[in-house]
């Protein structure tokens, strides 16, 4: 079943430990539809601006994505610079430039309004809103944020809590959301505010789903993690992308979900950008998948 | 078979956000005997002072642990002093008084030589080296240290790490031991000092174990942590002791030593103190590795 995401698309330019890359193709819209591609039909709501060419958008029509909702208005694409130090679970934001991301307001084309299912990933919880109520046939639909709209605008964020299935947020996140340091605490008091699924991610320690049971998934342990930049997002597209695969809500199926994915997130650390997630292969994704199994199983 | 463990027996004074405990038992050889006795005969090699009362060795003996090695001389037995504050995988240490323990040269007695499996607990690694030496017909020993020997004694400590099976530390440890921030990459650099099997304990996001195959355990979800002391030795207990219960070092058991290791632990931080540890049912412990078993399962 199809999936749509409305979210940013951006220029991002990283430094880690590894090295370093000046403005290669980004934006949590981007690595969530690459990824969420190699399982469903995938949609895109974006903006860019005039400096984004053919040679991004081939990135998306390589993997069939839908890019008819991608506005490109006059101005520049976003652009994020950041720094991975020692620890590799925490971004340094050297420099934000919201260009025309600033002034985004999400247009949905009529053909995406059938889609069964939705990503919101992180942008103003007000524009989340408006976007969730354009769609009435929805079976399921996911939502990211961050602590920035936590802080600033708790309210508009409880409203489109209330309206979503599913919450992929990371543990910070999570802790400030509900005023809780403990996870388990933290997910059964951001469950009240709507969703029935929470899932919480973890960076190298994995990810915790807390919905009619409760699910851990480790991440793949990697010999090296390049660049973290954008595996959030990742997490989310092999979750979503899975889910609007199966169009399977049950408990064991959003277990798999989870598991997709880490297995997705743990290709998006392998190098800089989008690159890796856009040359995978099925049997590469279904490879890491038994191997996650290996990774945590044992006799009863 | 007959598990020997060597290490300290102490006094604690504990806060945490739960409340206070005044000069409880304590030390990572009752935290470890405790636990590992309901699995296994378990012998104890450990000093304490005047100080130390029936009402104390009633609770090893209650669990019918061995205290013939538990040597009694004048002075106080060692106290610590502790608190955790809004982050309960950290302690801060108020106060330490070393007393009897400062000179604490153990004392194997000649009826624990023949038994095949030996903890040596957190101590002075030139110790630790000569009680491994003292055993001639192990099927495997266990390790435990901490940052003070890694810095202070490394080269005692690399030769007593060249004699053991299994080293058990925690992820800080396990860094500054090797020198590699990446745990997969500190774990193989740690295999070539000689335990064949490293596990790497992780607080609330459970352990990683590295031996034939990589094997990941999370923690166990509670509601509440009232105490986090001595989960680690808990968790050495509960993975010692079923290796001793089996005898079984393959790669499967090893994966069902470190899945005890994670219910044992669980326990321990339900309470202060080895209360809870101490009044278990083994339902109590096979219901919580069914729990943990529900909790990382997944279809392949």
């Amino acid at each position: 079943m199809s999936l749509v995401v409305v979210g940013s698309i951006a220029f991002d330019s990283i430094r880690t430990p590894y090295g370093e890359q000046q403005e290669i193709l980004g934006g949590a819209a981007t690595f969530f539809s690459v990824t969420a591609s190699w399982f469903t039909p995938v949609s895109v709501v974006a903006v860019v601006g005039e400096d984004f060419g053919d040679a991004q958008f081939k990135v998306f029509r390589d993997r069939g994505i839908d890019t008819t909702g991608v506005e490109q208005v006059s101005g520049r694409t976003f652009r994020w610079k950041g720094e991975y130090r020692g620890d590799m679970n925490q971004a340094h934001t050297l420099d934000t430039q919201l260009n025309v991301f600033e002034k985004f307001v999400p247009k949905v084309p009529a053909a995406y309004l059938s889609s069964e299912f939705l990503f919101l990933a992180n942008i103003d919880p007000l524009l989340q809103l408006n976007v969730r109520r354009s769609f009435s046939g929805l079976k399921a639909s996911g939502l990211d944020t961050m602590n920035y709209w936590i802080q600033g605008m708790p309210e508009e964020l409880k409203k489109v809590l209330a309206t979503v299935d599913v919450l992929l947020i990371n543990d910070g996140e999570a802790r400030m959301l509900s005023g809780q340091s403990h996870l388990k605490k933290a997910a059964e008091c951001i469950r009240q505010f709507g969703p029935r699924v929470v899932v919480i991610k973890r960076g190298e320690h994995g990810a915790t789903l807390f919905g009619d049971s409760i699910f851990t998934v480790p991440a793949f342990p990697l010999d090296d993690v390049f660049d973290p930049t954008g595996a959030g997002d990742t997490f989310a597209g092999g979750f979503m992308g899975h889910l609007a695969r199966t169009g399977d809500l049950s408990d064991a199926n959003l277990r798999r979900c989870a598991v997709y994915g880490s297995v997705m997130g743990s290709f998006a650390v392998e190098e800089f950008g989008v690159g890796r997630l856009a040359r995978l292969t099925p049997a590469e994704i279904e490879s890491r998948y038994r191997a996650i199994k290996q990774l945590t199983h044992f006799d009863a």
